[in-house]
């Protein structure tokens, strides 16, 4: 839906103002290859200095939020900020090293520095037997433990009876640090868009979400928006938790549909995975979409299991929040491993997740609930042009956007209890069409706000 | 169910009064052979002469509605008199001439007279390149504009440079006429029966559909009815839209049940199309009858476009009135063309169609919300002589138009909150078994209005 | 769950106490066997003898309801005691006789002794042409006739011209007996088991469920129990029409699950029938045990013909009663004939039924409602010992009877709407996985009752 077709007069009631088109697969692609390296975790330098690459990019608020700081059933932890780590022979041959790839270390390791025996070096190595070239991705945010993560075939090869260990890291009181953009609509009512950004080098998994998150609120910032749109670039869960503390009683209780986005740089089928509710809007809207977006795509149900939207969907909050990926965490090879790159995540899967992510947005933007002002009876549609002028052929192309019966699912409908979103369910259609045949009954006086 | 059977003391409570079977599929096309050659339009005399077929065998008030008397989003059009048209050779040779074919005209013509080149009379021509031996039907009610429609072998062979053309018809200020037949029932709740009369020489759509609605109304003529049936007979779109402006503050208010018949005459499956609430009692009633109609039958949903089931279902009304048929419009070859003709519509498929509408009718009429006198625990039905003197073998038939289970259904059932429909439903049996079992209860004092 | 897990102060939270194992299915067996040649009925010796049977193994109340009392719809019958019948030949050769098998006399039939012509005789035999070697059980109890049982082989050797006949009976006022065990919980809800006693010489159907009742009555009276459990030892139809307008002013209203068990020592799949209701307490958790029972188990809709949850799902009461079996009622060879013997009925299917019911029985005890203390965001796991030290890997098994995602389901659902088996049916996880993860949050400080 093109900026330009909006006017200010009927702009309310026609639900102009969907996002531009016009970002690439490339430019998408670019953001990630800017951000492949760095060594994000759940706090630190890496994460700051992702946040720094979106400011440049839009009005993002950066938050930093001192460790120990009180959040829901958590506290923010302290701030790692790792240097340098490797693995040597005691002859000095580097084994592995964090400058190579910050996979190799697990995130949060304590620092650490002397001889170890190749027994104990081997309980704080991870590899996959499975798949012995690729290195892990680990966690340790809450033990007091070091590790490295490595590929099982280099781990086979370290037959040493000991080596020297050595790693550089920080583990003290800091920040936790987030960044929020907020691009206020007309209403108050919110969309939460949220993107964890606390992986270090996996490609997918996430600085997919957050290419797109970063595309999206650029393309909504220079527009008329109906509601208000909040983006969030977060550590997983402790990001979310803390964000949710910090809003409990704000932002919070505003939030009408929320999106968390994840892994939408494969080739896979889209999955979108439902909030807790089941039967959100946003629920509906995902469905909507990813039913004309193609065959294959599946809606999963929701599960409490998987990235913030665990954190969206607690109990407590049960917040109309859902999780846009292509293929889901856990399901493909790559995953949480050295495989999810640069080369698995490709342009042309992220300008189609960009696509179906923006007609998301159309959708959550255009959707309205509009009235009939002539319910009594068909409108004679004829005398105002939107008729064929000779009968006995059945309904046909209007060459507008939508066809007649469209345009007739439309009139039957708008009764004030069915939204354009209900129209184009019910209608077989793709929300666009309804919504073209929709402005086409509004300009003829067919249809007003309900 | 015979009308001997019906007593007076038990009418009320044991759903006595459905139609009398004993219409011929014979008399049924015998209408259809009446009327198939009258040239009918939305207004006119070949309308008028089909009510007044009507109005010999029914107590049927045909009203007038002058042109531009306001109606709804409409106005009544004007009058339409075609007496006769033709196309000619310079010659003299006349290729196309309505008095061969009602069909050859299309319907709304404006009046001309005079010599056309062959470029200008092909934009007025309408034919079927893929059915190049029959003539369309094409209507052009609110257009100024005239045509002739055409077998396209024919077309084609229209050649000469130039062809005179002559359409002697009026379109003046007159009326429009309908006919209504209302036969009061125990009951001011009413059912409609909605059948469209303005279809030249077309005999499935609707000749079939006036046939049945005709014998219908005979049949229940002389009868006990518990509710008010009213029979429409009307131009389509502009024929219900001017019945529900006048009856809007009355007659509409009280409608429970309603059906719109059409193309009845053909050898398809039943193919029922839901009132737009989809959850109508009628609904259900046609979802049953068809259900043991036979195998193949389709419950369709309801769409914004068909018969004038669109008017009465538009949003305003949102009225219970779905549409019975066999073929639907538009879904065969012969629709809207020459070939829907006397031979298309068979007696035997208007018998049939006949008895499906009886057993709706019945239904409707026989429905109730009874109560058992003895809900605690099962009644003791041996001593009522309702049970097997020898058990141990499971419940059997009855000898009685119902097995043992369904007996059991309907006494397990009558807690005041299932209709004997619902329980046909739960049971899974013909409601007329289902009746009976009722009827049975009823005269050993098990069952009473609820 | 066994009995010493139970700990007094959280006894009620953590819903402890489900029924002890250890029950045999040869202990089942042979309950079967001490019962089997008894010839029961509705009234009379032979119930007496078994409901003395149960009484010696259980606090069992024996009523005895006088012939002629009224019982809703119905009245108490006369008292049906069969002493001696047999059919002779006039030279003295004895064709049938009851003192070899039970099943030979018609139940209920009325003395006779004298000398009948062969096609009298006929009028009073009852075999199956298609299973000539099986003597069927039949019932006569509110007719005055007598008759014989016998199968269709022996039935056709009898062509002499006449027979002596002699039955000796007593048909006279006496008492209904009924045998009822109530076991006290800390609610006055109550969980009604009811089996029907009054079947002859059938080890399916009725001496299996017979068993279950008495044994799972036996394994729940040494526990603490929640709910108040009544096991109703009644014949067929006339005892629970009898209790349930003893009760109706008490007990009846209390019942909040119950179950009817039938033919449960059989080799079939499980079949439950659903209550009259459909969406009762009962029918989901049945629905439940069932689903992770193993494969081709069924779930029957509620149908007005089988044992007493017909009286108990009579509309006036309308209880949440359903029905146990493997093989139901009329769908297996042996039923209602001689082959429904003590070779049909199986130790290993008395004790997997016996498995199933107690299952239902742990559901039926240990649901509960429960509220998460920390249901803003998920509380951190870890620091409570919950969660794996080393993440990037997806939930995974915990060696403590449920997995680490049933434990997420859990918390999830804690709020206060759902109980723990919405849980187990939302994460498709068996009821004690559920209750083991419940157990743990609880112990956690994690759940609270809601």
């Amino acid at each position: 839906m093109p900026l330009d077709r909006a006017e200010a007069a009927s702009q309310e009631v026609r639900g102009d103002g969907g996002p531009s088109s016009g970002v690439t697969g490339e430019a998408l692609h670019a953001h990630c290859r800017a951000l492949y390296a760095v060594c994000r975790s759940i706090t630190g330098p890496g994460l700051r200095a992702t946040l720094a690459y979106v400011a440049e990019r839009l009005p993002l608020a950066v938050r930093e939020v001192p460790s120990g700081t009180p959040a829901l059933d958590w506290a923010v932890p302290r701030e790692w900020t790792p240097r340098s780590a490797w693995i040597r022979s005691l002859d000095g041959e580097t084994v592995v090293d964090f400058a190579r790839h910050s996979l190799h270390l697990l995130q949060y390791s304590k620092a650490v520095d002397r001889v170890v025996s190749n027994e104990e070096l081997q309980r704080h190595l991870h590899s996959l037997p499975e798949q012995p070239d690729l290195i892990p991705y680990r966690t340790a945010y809450y033990s007091d433990t070091w590790g490295f993560c490595l590929p099982h075939r280099l781990r086979e090869s370290l037959t040493d009876a000991a080596y020297r260990v050595r790693i550089d890291a920080d583990l003290a009181p800091g920040a936790l640090s987030y960044g929020e953009c907020v691009l206020p609509g007309e209403s108050a009512d919110e969309v939460l868009i949220s993107v964890h950004c606390c992986h270090p080098s996996l490609a997918n998994d996430n600085l997919s979400g957050l290419s797109l998150a970063l595309e999206l609120a650029r393309a909504l910032e220079g527009r008329k928006r109906r509601l208000t749109w909040r983006f969030l670039f977060i550590p997983g869960t402790i990001g979310s938790v803390a964000w949710l503390a910090a809003n409990r009683d704000g932002a919070v209780g505003r939030i009408r549909h929320g999106l968390v986005l994840s892994c939408l740089g494969d080739g896979g089928a889209f999955h979108y995975k439902a909030s807790r509710r089941g039967n959100a809007s946003i629920d509906r809207i995902a469905a909507h979409v990813l039913r004309h977006e193609g065959a294959g795509n599946q809606l999963l149900p929701f599960i409490p299991y998987g990235y913030d939207e665990r954190q969206y969907c607690s109990p407590g909050f049960d917040l109309p929040v859902g999780c846009l990926m292509r293929s889901p965490n856990g399901t493909f090879p790559e995953y949480h491993t050295s495989a999810d790159d640069l080369d698995f995540v490709r342009p042309e899967h992220l300008a189609r997740s960009y696509a179906a992510l923006e007609r998301i947005a159309d959708v959550i933007e255009g959707d309205a609930l509009l009235r009939s002002t002539a319910p009594y009876g068909e409108p004679q549609l004829g005398r105002r042009g939107l008729y064929a002028a000779i009968g006995g052929t059945g309904p046909g192309e209007t060459g507008r956007g939508f066809d007649q019966m469209t345009l007739l699912w439309v009139l039957n409908l708008a009764d004030g209890r069915h939204t354009l979103l209900d129209m184009a369910e019910r209608a077989g259609q793709p929300f666009a069409a309804v919504r073209a045949a929709a402005d086409a009954a509004i300009a003829a006086g067919l249809l007003v706000p309900a």
